[in-house]
């Protein structure tokens, strides 16, 4: 961050400077999303909504790989669905939208407003998540265990009112996808739930570069509803934790509220063993704050909506044909080859703005590999490349067919060079942590040179008391992150909780979280 | 219908005793989508949404071909944004959801309810359609005419509260995908939403083998705030019509409500040009309409989920590891196929069910081709192959490799034949009526033989008047689907209404409608 090299930045203020405002810029300017008029609500914007439509795409198969089918339930939620499992609404309770009419007419005011006539019998919410109106259906689904399992997801938008939303990582409408699937026995869901976990870890690291520790939360972290919540964390650039990605084992608690039930091999009713997982846009959140630096977005090739963007040079107007045509040729070049199981995505920008703005936009929305070419390039039959992981104007001329044969390669490269380079932050800034005063001392700002930068993650014994748990969030907003099961972090060794001095089974994952 | 050869059918009613009901029981038994129980939402089952993520797929693939992006709105749009547009928010106000709270608390009597203390300043409407709120974005967008086009689709869900809903056709909430464009000029504008509509008949044609008439609407149906609805029209086997598609040329209407203003290229401050356009899970109701028959649903090979299921014949227990080994064989090879630029869709049918009872499900479930492999058929190194557009007994027996190097031509055959039995019936009962008791013959049921059949579509003079549409209506449940500008139908000879006797400037395409 702040290398010398490179004194002024696209982007104000830097990392360094101002993490928490640094990312509201990048957003910005790397036009992802925008605030909409309603509060918490955001708009996602092309650029944005392409890498959620590559998330979307490269997940789904492998859902579908693991035997996993989409379908889709009704938005509301009818408020006494919710209520049947008391711990799940008592969780999502606070932050619901509440639909009430069915209706608008003309108030006495000559304002449009609900009909009062057309209130609802009951009100409904919009779906928070989908555990109660999806375990409905699959209650009337299985019959006996022959129906079983049932492995089903859905792809689609959730409300969680926001009182301090912030874009991607916090919003009151979110898009997600939401596994949810239900089994013969306890084992077979438990294996589901970590299954899926791993699908999301695969992903994680492999697609959006994002390297990810894998664990269990403590109960004070639960799912509301859950016996079991495992989740993937990442490091991002300011040290804070992430949750990227939770799966949840319900026991049968769901099957209980919903009347999910089977007759078993034996000839028993029995209540059936579900699970639900889920991702959201919140990743989108998660990827900026791993790669982007101080001249904006910097985007894992594999999301990246568009690979390669060609520049055209048009110094004077007479060229434009003939440029334009050799941008559409190498175009269709570069179309033609592949890059991780798909096409490669490739775009001209014929925009008419300067070569400059053009250049700098494309800076800023990250896109792996920009390619100029211009009048002189087509005599000669160069192009100029330039990559998003090298200094802004670091260019290479190469004959255009040597460019081309070189863009999987290099876009590999890239993508395993932004993952070595998560993994190295993260890695360096994970450490075992004995005693109460160098814990607190861990996650104290360093208020003048970095004021938002500050610890990281800490692995440290915990006696499993919650209270425990509720002083380090009052004192330091440290909470933990998980049990963690990864082999280059599990310590099963006993030893005593920092905070309490009492006996602790093994050490667990700190970190302060987004 | 009710062919002499196939006297018991899988379907009751058939179509012929009750289309309606009929419709029901097949979207029932083809395990497509059933009612949950928030009025008017459908839960949308694997195999009916897989259908949908071809036709998601498929459609957005052109909608990127034509050079639109997608991107994501808010699901609430405020009710003053709705009440920009006054036609607009007139036409939707008697079928809005409302949100008026942002949180549950316990009531008095214990039980959950919306928090008194949470109410919402301003309602939120569950968007109807996203005129309004797109409007607003795109506003902030476009600054000069560099800007413009600005060429933007979403996938969503909507509600429109439905009092009569009907699955797929008319449910409360309904998944779609609304096309927003904003141009610098009207012809430009104009030109987009014919072009759209166009991409609209293409993937009905060719796609969900659904033949369609184009033309635009009467202002009665036009869409609320539009200056011009172009539709397509299908026609499905009770000779009724279903509007499958919608492009809207808005001219300034909504830019005006939404302030999409540009400097032009003469530096006037100018509005902007909008059209929108939209398709829905209607069309998944419209597929089995025109398609379906008395044994169930009857897909066309483009859009089926599964192109090919594999049925293993295991008649003794000892026959089971080596079928199923065949099976997956079988199933590899005919994945590597391709047909209509996708790899084939197989999946083979390991669910401990009868043969009798899977082979049935699977009819009533519509997949194109149907194969059997049992321990014989490993032995002669043949299988037995069904096609859904043949009796349900009718098999061919072939060896393996002859029968997958065939399966890509038949899957084409089918769906072409689809199309034109599809196109048939319609050709049959468009008819031209040039007086008014022709008309109301054409148009009353024939009580006796055919309790729901009747007419069809009417190419008939119309003077132009909406009193004339509202008699109609009203005595015959007819209404103008389009003015047509299909040669083959469009007719621009004057003559006179065959209600009014005034002078009609050409003949308007007639019919009943869902």
């Amino acid at each position: 961050m702040g290398e010398l090299t490179h004194t002024k930045t696209a982007i104000t203020p830097t990392r360094s400077e101002d993490f928490a405002e640094w990312y509201q810029q990048v957003v910005r300017a790397a036009d992802l999303a925008e605030n909409s008029d309603v509060r918490g609500c955001m708009v996602i914007k092309p650029w944005g909504y392409g890498i959620w439509e590559n998330i979307q795409a490269q997940l789904d198969s492998m859902f579908k790989a693991t035997g996993h089918k989409n379908a889709y339930f009704p938005l509301f939620i009818p408020l006494s669905y919710l209520a049947k499992e008391a711990t799940h609404v008592e969780g999502f309770a606070k932050e619901c939208a509440v639909v009430t009419h069915h209706r608008l007419d003309l108030g006495p005011d000559g304002k449009m407003r609900p009909a009062p006539s057309a209130e609802l019998a009951e009100p409904l919410v919009v779906r928070p998540t989908s555990e109660t109106i999806i375990g409905a259906a699959i209650a009337k689904w299985v019959e006996s265990y022959r129906d079983l399992p049932i492995l089903i997801n859905q792809w689609a938008n959730v409300v969680r009112w926001e009182m301090r939303p912030r874009i991607f990582l916090r919003t009151s409408e979110f898009l997600w996808q939401e596994g949810h699937t239900a089994h013969e026995t306890r084992e077979e869901a438990i294996e589901e739930a970590v299954a899926m976990l791993e699908v999301y870890a695969t992903f994680a690291q492999n697609h959006l570069a994002v390297p990810v520790y894998h664990g269990e939360k403590t109960e004070s972290e639960r799912f509301p509803g859950a016996v079991q919540t495992l989740c993937i964390e990442a490091m991002v650039q300011d040290r804070k934790s992430i949750q990227a990605g939770t799966s949840h084992f319900l026991g049968q608690n769901f099957a209980r509220a919903s009347g999910i039930k089977f007759v078993s091999r034996t000839g028993a009713q029995e209540y059936a063993w579900t699970t639900s997982w889920g991702i959201s846009t919140r990743l989108v959140g998660t990827v900026i704050m791993t790669h982007a630096d101080d001249d904006g977005m910097v985007l894992p090739p594999r999301i990246a909506p568009s690979h390669v963007v060609i520049l055209p040079v048009i110094p004077k107007e007479e060229a434009r044909v003939s440029v334009l045509e050799a941008a559409e040729k190498l175009r269709a070049q570069i179309a033609s080859l592949r890059y991780a199981d798909e096409p490669i995505r490739v775009e001209v920008d014929r925009r008419d703005f300067s070569g400059g703005v053009k250049n700098w936009d494309w800076i800023k929305r990250g896109v792996p590999i920009r390619i100029e070419i211009g009048p002189r390039d087509i005599v000669s039959g160069t192009v100029a490349t330039y990559r998003r992981d090298q200094l802004a104007k670091a260019k290479t001329f190469e004959p255009v067919a040597e460019t081309v044969a070189k863009l999987p390669a290099i876009l590999d490269e890239m993508q395993t060079k932004l993952y070595e380079r998560a993994k190295l932050l993260r890695d360096a800034n994970t450490v075992r942590i004995d005693s109460k005063a160098d814990f607190y001392d861990f996650f104290t700002p360093r208020n003048e040179e970095k004021p938002e930068i500050h610890g990281g993650f800490a692995l440290a014994h915990w006696s499993g008391s919650a209270e425990v748990e509720a002083r380090l969030k009052e004192d330091l907003k440290v909470t933990i992150r998980c049990i963690p099961f990864d082999p280059e972090i599990r310590d099963d060794e006993p030893g005593r909780c920092i905070l309490s001095g009492e006996p602790s089974p093994r050490r667990v994952l700190f970190g302060k979280s987004y």
